[in-house]
């Protein structure tokens, strides 16, 4: 596959137009394969997988039937986990075979993982023997682990190796990986000892030791490792690429920057997913069925805390029905509470996964949010209490509302931190479980602290 | 600076240890610069940026003052843009000519656009002529454009050249950039036409034209285009360098992945902070101030989408008054189709971002997210209907509470859907403003469905 370059225009060009979809579904309709072929074949791997996963399941079989003999196997690696197993059902062995020989042995790895085991047989039963076992491998290590990561193709060097050698030693390579940055030298022991890049190595002279040209920063990464660690070491550390090894230190693999973008990606978009309560393998092409099923529980955890808010509510029958004003202003103070909590919550959650709160400014961030949440509870205490006043005509309710709303302000502060916190503490997803927490406690410390100070000062 | 290969061992491992940071504390206290030092020696600078980001304002000035001579540039490259003046003002002139001029004029332009201009000129005038030259062109491009984002130091080739040009060329050359990963070929009038990655050069025969070794991806990025974009395209197509061309389509510089997967991790930060109403540039170490005055305009307009809920039930002050139920149960419909709506927009402001969201699929996802409403919607009506029978012992309450969740929640599933591509449309960031719409009629059709059909069925 070969790609003119292009010069985009505006913010709309990598998107996926209406008329290709349009022009593709078409050559499927009229059965047109000279068509479709010609349509598809300029476009990248990864657009092609975008493009399936804009259309339905029944247009994505006809396609990829009709497309026919050839179906590049980055097409696969690029599709979400959820349509693959659909995909690899449709193709014919000898176009699956042929799909996955051409890929590097780390996305036939990520691509196995996620099909059942009548279709990872399929596709490792595909692959040369080397690299089936190269494969085989790789899935020995934890799932989201570095080994799981990592290609095995390696390019190395002794230590004591010079420039001049280690030229020579790649213009005779036989097969070189296709994309690497770096020579990783190693000990005898194929321990790992540095890193040296290709343009130093391009622009030293050959008596120059290789081990005067390593680079400052370098990192190993043992392959049972989280992959979103070694997301965080390459971000943060400006890695390009990074040997992995296993319990005895020797070199396994290697982690390219590529990867590790794609990792960082994923954990984003499970955070935020997570954050609003979304099944974090969700995606656009999941069915209508599947897209329920994820968002029922976080619905049901949202029932359930809402009821404990009413039963709170409920205490206050009475009062309730000797002033109606109760319950027109009363889910003011609680939506306040849940959206200032919102935000501290999402402040502690994104600085506990960037490493930027930790034990030696936990209580500086804490004493920040509560005091955060009385200046702003203060600011809108008196707005409310002006409100209260106005539209109420007593200022006993404009009190009791602008102090019910300092208290459920600094309450969502302290909420909103000491949850994620405390979750992430007990090796819980803060992502996952804060929200629920923080707009519990904010939804009843809302009505409990307006409707509490209503029957003491009112009634 | 030299750093050891670590092996790290568990999701700690990069943590900034309390520790440390109380050791570097320690060290600025008692005024042994000796410790400080060796304190901070074997750390990244990104490291030390953190360490900075957790420690007060008197702590940083104080620690940098001791710290003394050698200050590394990349340290303020590093911080967060807040901090940046701060520490280039505690800086003395000869320490910061000192730190800028190690650093790749993108780095600069990277720290300059964030200064005032007094203090842009101090770092400008540290700059050797050339480099400001470069830097101040750079700058003549909008903020957030690959312009800004690239760097200038370019390796390039004619594109008639073969292998060994190539190589005789790199090996001959005085100055080749820090990192790069592609020999860029032009033609006569400097306009890139492919890349050759330095692995394909070095394990290719001298003989061989460059021509034949050209990469099969390949894009090229105008100037003026938005960061975003840059990232969205490496991300996509997995590139890792591509070259920049100004309006002439003449080669200007070069951006590398690690700048891409950098701004990629700031505008995830930007919008997951932004969908929680949060400042996109809040960082933990802003002043209780300045977090107050980023919080306030988002509880603001969240103030005001209550009073307009609050306004809704006030029109059921007699039904209120001779129901208190419904007061007890209202709360419950409203924070359920908060709840759905938020998840249906997180899908899709996500899916907007990641360009999954398009005109050729919106239709089928609009329906989609009806119909997840409507299926959630009737189970938790089962759920609640029953809970309303046996809390209050009414059927009819029951069938009311379940027809405005059913109502609710399918309207949240459009809404959630409908408001973002709008706002999209009209080139406003979804992320920023759709909670507030989304839940502004959550709330209002909540309230107005179930007190609505309270008093025509119980009345």
């Amino acid at each position: 596959m070969t790609q003119d370059a292009t010069i985009p225009a505006d913010d709309r060009t990598y998107e996926l137009g209406r008329k290709t979809v349009a022009a593709v579904l078409l050559a499927v309709d009229t059965h047109d394969r000279a068509q479709l072929q010609s349509l598809m074949e300029p476009m990248h791997p990864a657009d092609i997988a975008d493009l399936l996963e804009q259309i339905n399941a029944y247009e994505r079989a006809r396609l990829v039937q009709l497309y026919g003999q050839k179906f590049d196997g980055e097409i696969l690696s690029e599709l979400d986990d959820t349509l693959r197993e659909e995909i690899v059902s449709v193709l014919t062995p000898a176009v699956l075979a042929d799909a996955v020989r051409d890929l590097e042995t780390d996305d036939v790895v990520d691509l196995v993982e996620d099909l059942d085991k009548a279709q990872a047989d399929k596709v490792l039963n595909a692959l040369d023997r080397s690299d089936r076992v190269a494969v085989e491998q790789s899935l020995t290590y934890p799932e989201y682990s570095a080994g799981r990561l990592m290609q095995r193709e390696v390019v190395m060097a002794p230590e004591h190796w010079c420039v001049g050698d280690a030229i020579d030693f790649l213009r005779t390579s036989e097969k070189l990986p296709e994309q690497f940055y770096h020579v990783v030298m190693v000990d005898p022991r194929l321990r790992p000892v540095g890193n040296v890049t290709l343009g130093k190595l391009m622009s030293s002279r050959r008596e120059v030791p290789l081990k005067d040209l390593k680079e400052d920063v370098f990192h190993i990464f043992p392959a049972v490792i989280d992959e979103g660690e070694v997301a965080y070491a390459f971000n943060q550390y400006h890695l390009i690429s990074a040997p992995v090894v296993d319990a005895n230190e020797r070199l396994v693999g290697v982690i390219t920057i590529d990867d590790a973008m794609a990792v960082l990606d994923d954990e984003h978009e499970e955070d935020i997913l997570r954050l609003a309560g979304v099944g974090e393998d969700s995606s656009l092409s999941d069915s209508v069925l599947g897209t329920t099923r994820q968002r029922f529980p976080w619905l049901a955890v949202n029932l359930l805390t809402s009821v404990v808010a009413s039963l709170v509510i409920a205490q206050f029958e009475e009062a309730l029905a000797q002033i109606v004003a109760l319950a027109i202003l009363m889910p003011i103070v609680a939506s306040m509470g849940g959206n200032a909590g919102t935000q501290s919550l999402t402040v502690a959650v994104r600085a506990l996964a960037t490493k930027d709160l930790t034990a030696a400014n936990l209580w500086r961030v804490i004493r920040r949010e509560a005091v955060v949440g009385l200046l702003n509870g203060v600011l809108f205490a008196i707005v409310m209490g002006v409100i209260g006043l106005f539209w109420f005509g007593s200022p006993a309710l404009g009190y009791v509302i602008g102090l019910a709303m300092v208290i459920n302000l600094v309450v969502a502060g302290l909420a909103g931190t000491i949850i994620p916190v405390t979750l992430e503490k007990m090796r819980i997803d803060p992502a996952l479980a804060s929200g629920a927490f923080v707009t519990t406690v904010t939804d009843v410390v809302g009505f409990l602290a307006f409707l509490g100070l209503a029957v003491w000062v009112l009634l």
